[in-house]
């Protein structure tokens, strides 16, 4: 019995994102980006988000935002986000590495959103006076976020209109961009630059492709030499066209928004069973992740079933008290969750008489 | 009328290590540590630690504490210290710097010293999944706190314990070890290795010399490469009888401790006085610094009769909020601090009639 | 008319690749390679070695040079390595970057190979002074060399010897190692650890892959933390069983040994034509890379007929000058490279009446 | 008998430096730079240049220049400096440290000047393909050279000129810069920017003082965040008065200029004996530093009877080969150099009957 809620990671790739690659294939391209497909797919991407914008491709989430953010921010700036964000909890130092030292400030939210007074909290408590202490440079946002949750576009624009009065700026880690933007029914640019956000780590893995992220400037002229820093980090394939195939397969005809609405869906089916059995998710389930208190039994039984999801560490949890009795799971549904498996699962919340 | 105590950076220099300083100046000597004064320094710190030691003199505390946090932390790992310590909030991200992107860990604590309850915690919530998360590998305490109050060698030994446990190194951050020692009235050794510090920042510029800290490893073993470390930082002195010169003369005679005796009791003496005005510090004074909230007039009145000191950033004190009609002011004494100076601030806590 | 020897990166992906890839996207799979084909893939890495290895698969060859770079050198050594190579010539600096500011010292050498004299010499004259000067700590060989000449195993052990002597390193890049050990005629194991290296840059991408490479080392123990920097630098794959796929199929049944073999042959048969016409080439043509001085003439038939071939800078030329008249020419074939398009070619060598 | 030749970093203070620094003691003063002392010293500076010029004082001639060429160039740029320059052979790797893995760039030079001919072949050689190759940014020139040569201000100029060209900074190594000036007869303007020198590592410690380096911008508005920079370096001084002191006296009554005429003097002295006694110096002996090849007989004679000079290593001489049966010496006059001990020294290069 099907039944994998463990991570979006632990999909495949969507067929016609693999029939891109292969389709890809054919004769010989100029390497290192310079080939017609990336070139095509530059074009497509100021469509999307009706603008100029300047591109970057990297096969990983934590390089696209470890790259942003060191491009941000200098190595004695800070880049504020929040505590359990994934830059700052899961990227082993990343940002850190690539920004030659710079600091990640972690705020706490509720849901894993940020919010203005507590960013503001933060910005009064650890800067201003120079040249000894660091100089907050970048804000980080991540949409949607760790907990499933989905920043709003005013609350969005509230905190880009705090780090713009403190001459920050805005980066948004959108691993799950698709999942909120199908949420939210906003088109991408009013889901990010036109509410303040000034470059995005759009990610098309946890989505549906193989491998595939793209780190979008809204502002062109900021990304001067940001070209260097992706080779540098060894971030620059050599076959480039197979990248830029997997994503002009997740844009065509919507697919990645398709795809997305799919994964919400299903998170919405489980919670919606998980509430009726009176298990009330702990944030809203704006994307495609639902955190639950699970009775031991109750997840006993699943586990016995074969259901894969992750028991998080208390201490991660927010409100921070698991009660007793109980197990903090999350649960991560994909494009390529099936309705069976997720029924499979409700089936097992009923105790058998 | 004199009353100073914004810092103990502001004093000048002890005349006994002045002095030094210009005997050292005689003749010859072979640069970068290679001369009679730093080999005869040497010794003396072996001596003063009842161990062999290796130590490394540089001219910052700052370079002092990064140095050795870089040397005990891969750029992959963390070091947990005060959220409120020095290495955190004032010296301009110098150990993410050096230590390749490092991450500080902030922890709180009354009084700004660490407890072992609250470092568990953050050892719980941040660490573990590997190679996801980064790798705690040092404690950093400071040792006379930035908050003038002063660890016990049990409370040293209890965290050193907990540090140990995970595999970290015990880091103590001694700009104001001298002030730390000569309250506790125990042997240099019984302050630091025997309660289980790895490394010390030891200073001599805030308790009276020009420009001199030491970086003393209590296991010589360690110091592996540590005088790369320093010549690629910048911080190996070409002239560097000069700076050992100062420490000579620092340490003999216990100058050191005696130097830090008197600045102690002039704190002590303030303290004793506003404690009898009405105004009990807020943490134990077991230092050279006194932090006191002041009502807003008695302020006025200091300020306009020339009394120096900080008033700190009302978010950063602990307990955090300074009620209102009070500002929360630091004052901080030094060898150099005159028992007039002081009595000129203690007749100021009278309201005239 | 298809000529095409720009650049090995400009082929594709041979089909069983992408086979494995296609075959890979069933169902679920742990993520970061906690997966079945990354598992049963690194048994078969220490098969083809003949001894346990542990391996680090990428996407690039820069950040399998750089990592492993980096993890055999302190922030304070050197890396030795051709003044052409291609971590000294076309990263960015990315060895620099991840190794906290090592520096790459490059050697010069005849046909793009090191030679112990020279090495010996650089080492003489850069080295020793502690703590002033930086410390030795790795040699890097490219095999197939940046000219498309191969070491022979003599040759990489007289150099190993040499470094190891120093206590030094010895890093493989081997971009091309399947073009080096199908002309060599070797095992893997005699190609690499037999002849002393240490850590392997394995190259799938230019072979036949999409994208992937391993880092080997052939001492696992040696390997500790590698996790970690891989992790920090963004370069482990979240679906990581697509770029095991690939190695798989590149390793299956010596596929990556006939695809070199053919890329081989197809340098062989340029190599001859040329010689008959009268070029010959500038260096032995012991893999898939050949260089020659194209008449101006002939290099204008050339391009106006189609084929496709970098004129690289006169000044990387060794020996250093291209005679007037003449152009420098890197003809680079690959698995891709159709016999019909060499002959296309070499039918071009011979004016036409 | 006295004969010191080693190093200029083994004389001590000029007494006027140590008097400056006594009478900076008095009395409390803000601490990092906001003092009196310093504020005036500023002033100097601009006078001295004649113009506004920002000035940031630091304690070691490494971190001066460290931090200079981190500044001038991005973690993806390169230096270019004298193969033979100090902060490529002797500083460690600090420019690679502080400039987050820059790359030196080495250019030879006869007598230790680069020359605008084979700087040109090395902008030529390396660099140009976006984004593979690292950004050419800065070019560094030591005045007075490691050899005791001197830039004449059309050779700065001319250099300049290459880097204005290509968009590179112009850094100066002043190490020595008192030595160069007194040489050259000019104001220190036209010894600097108005030849094209942008950054200046003003040195005072081998001219006579204890530790003191000054960082000069000639257009301040360059200078933006280097006070972080220097902060997070560890090289703000906390009691910045004694630095600052140190080139207050350096600088009046042009005391550096005595002292350095005195120290050139000295070594023309010395060669003017050794050429007289048949022993030609190597290069010109522009400023304190006189290289020359010694027969065996003579150096042991020299060594026996106390004479302190660095035999260096024969592969750093130009031309690279000392002869047999001899050895290459270097001699550094220093402003504590006393005639008497010159005289020693000349009157043991004729041999006893």
């Amino acid at each position: 019995m099907h039944m994998e809620f463990a991570s979006d990671n632990a999909a495949g790739a969507a067929p016609a994102v693999l029939d891109a690659v292969v389709r890809a294939n054919g004769g010989y391209a100029t390497a290192y980006g310079d080939d017609a497909i990336t070139k095509q797919l530059e074009r497509r991407f100021c469509e999307l988000f009706e603008r100029d914008v300047a591109v970057f491709l990297v096969g990983t989430g934590t390089s696209a935002n470890a790259l942003a953010l060191a491009h941000l921010t200098p190595p004695w700036g800070a880049v504020l986000c929040h505590s359990e964000a994934h830059a700052m909890v899961h990227e082993c130092g990343a940002p850190e590495f690539f920004g030659g030292g710079l600091r990640l400030v972690g705020v706490e939210g509720g849901g894993g959103k940020l919010q203005p007074e507590p960013v503001a909290v933060a910005l009064e408590r650890h800067f201003g006076l120079r040249p000894h202490q660091i100089l907050p440079a970048a804000l980080s946002l991540t949409q949607a976020s760790e907990y499933g949750t989905v920043y709003r576009t005013d609350e969005i624009a509230a905190l880009a209109a705090l780090a713009r009065d403190r001459g920050m700026a805005v980066h948004m880690d959108g691993a799950r961009f698709g999942n909120a933007v199908a949420r939210l029914g906003l088109t991408p640019a009013d889901a990010s630059w036109r509410a303040g956000v000034d470059i995005l780590s759009f990610g098309a893995t946890k989505g549906g492709a193989l491998a595939a992220e793209a780190i979008v400037f809204f502002d062109p002229a900021r990304a001067e030499a940001m070209a260097e820093r992706r080779k540098r980090g060894g971030h620059l394939l050599s076959k480039h066209r197979f990248i830029a195939a997997q994503f002009e397969a997740f844009l065509a005809d919507s697919l990645w928004l398709k795809l997305a609405t799919h994964a919400n869906g299903m998170a919405d089916r489980l919670a919606a069973a998980l509430t009726n059995a009176g298990i009330k998710p702990l944030w809203p389930v704006d994307a495609n992740i639902v955190f639950v208190l699970l009775p031991h039994a109750l997840h006993e039984r699943l586990q016995i079933a074969g259901a894969h999801y992750y028991v998080t560490h208390t201490d991660r949890s927010d409100p921070a008290n698991v009660p007793s009795g109980f197990v903090l799971a999350r649960l991560v549904t994909s494009f390529a969750t099936m309705e069976s498996s997720v029924d499979n699962f409700i089936a097992l919340l009923k105790p058998t008489q």
